[in-house]
């Protein structure tokens, strides 16, 4: 399993992602699920991938040396992309490209093949935006009503997210609730794992503030998950006792 | 959708059901998918049910009319249960014979014929037991290390479970953790919604503590939900920024 978030807010960009694969319950492994495209002052694009790690990876490596184009031939990778638009459209050109190859064979051997990708960042000259990429190669965009993305495993940390993220979070509040969002998960899916890997941007910046690898002794992340579990069960019994006896 | 949550302390059982039900997003309708079998002083037997609703109400009916048995071919009812044990058992065997009469027939129709059961109660002269049958008619039991069940929706009320419930937390504070999990379900889902069925039976009491139905403008129940995301709010405020920067 994995679970990746991420979060465009008025200040800018979260993206975390935790690192855990496996293929079947006895072979679970740590890989990076985001990655970062970075022209400093120019452009600065992050990926996060679920699914099939195959897959996954082999359209990053693709997005890293350039698919043809179907008219002129000439190879387009994912950092001369100019545009947040056109970044999304290549991701989906590169999972299609795959899903072509492999597809068919993966099927035959019963083995699942869908990838998600979030695809965040901005792009001198245009606004910030944050897209989830399907694994038909459509995508859908982020907006200020709802200014979150997952994708993987996303149920266990949807509820703090849906009640605590609006545009106006700031992104370090962004990050703290991701995090929360990340710890939940985590709690209730051993599939999904510590370290996270996250980024933030903030907007016009066109480079990353942080990019950062939560270990699985961060004495922060643990600091949180403990406070975290304190505060609920303090909210909890703070609220009153059913009233229906 | 569907959320059911079974929670079986050392107190005693708790459990609680929506009722919204969908066959498409423009078919919404209430349904009663919490159901009591009681004989005061001698057994309480509390039903809830997911999955599709024309099998689970079949089931329920079979339950009540009763099955044959398959050697004696007397008919036996869910209230005539000698034991929890043998109550799971008729479950099961009430969801086969569903499956065989129209499992075919829905394949062929495309319909999901899966239903899920959680099964509590006491019977006089045995402890109080929690089960949660599957479609195929096999069963497990809920035990002290883990004491809730969950059927249907379960994964964004199950943080809160999985942090907060022990097998002695008390059984107006289980209520109360189940009514959360099922507010931050109704939050994320819009396929589970109120009102809600609820009950509680106290450990040896052999009859159920209250029954309730909580409507849409239940006092207690948005008063809950408003504490909660109040606290859930101070509760991420409360924790320092992260010191990635």
């Amino acid at each position: 399993m994995t679970y990746c978030v991420g979060i465009c807010v008025d200040d800018g960009l979260v993206m975390i992602a935790d690192t855990r694969t496996n293929a079947g319950l006895d072979n679970v492994s740590t890989y990076r699920k985001l990655r970062l495209f970075s022209v400093p002052g120019a452009k600065v694009i992050a990926v996060a991938t679920a699914g099939n790690l195959s897959i996954s990876q082999s359209v990053i490596s693709l997005l890293e040396e350039g698919l043809p184009h179907p008219e002129t031939g000439e190879r387009e990778r994912l950092i001369d992309a100019p545009s947040m638009f056109r970044a999304a459209q290549l991701v989906g050109r590169a999972i299609q490209t795959l899903n072509a190859e492999l597809g068919a064979a993966l099927a035959r051997a019963h083995v699942a093949a869908d990838v998600t990708f979030l695809l965040g960042g901005q792009v001198a000259g245009e606004d910030m935006r944050l897209f989830m990429v399907y694994a038909a190669g459509n995508f859908i965009e982020c907006g200020p009503d709802t200014p979150f993305l997952q994708i993987g495993e996303h149920k266990y940390g949807k509820p703090i997210l849906d009640r605590s993220i609006t545009f106006g979070t700031g992104l370090h509040e962004a990050l703290k609730l991701g995090l929360i969002s990340m710890d939940s998960t985590l709690r209730s899916n051993i599939g999904v794992g510590l370290p996270l890997d996250l980024v933030t941007v903030r907007r016009g910046a066109l480079t990353p503030e942080t990019t950062r690898r939560v270990e699985t002794d961060d004495p922060y992340f643990r600091d949180l998950s403990d406070r975290w579990s304190a505060a609920l069960r303090a909210a909890h019994m703070a609220i009153p006792d059913p009233p229906y006896f």
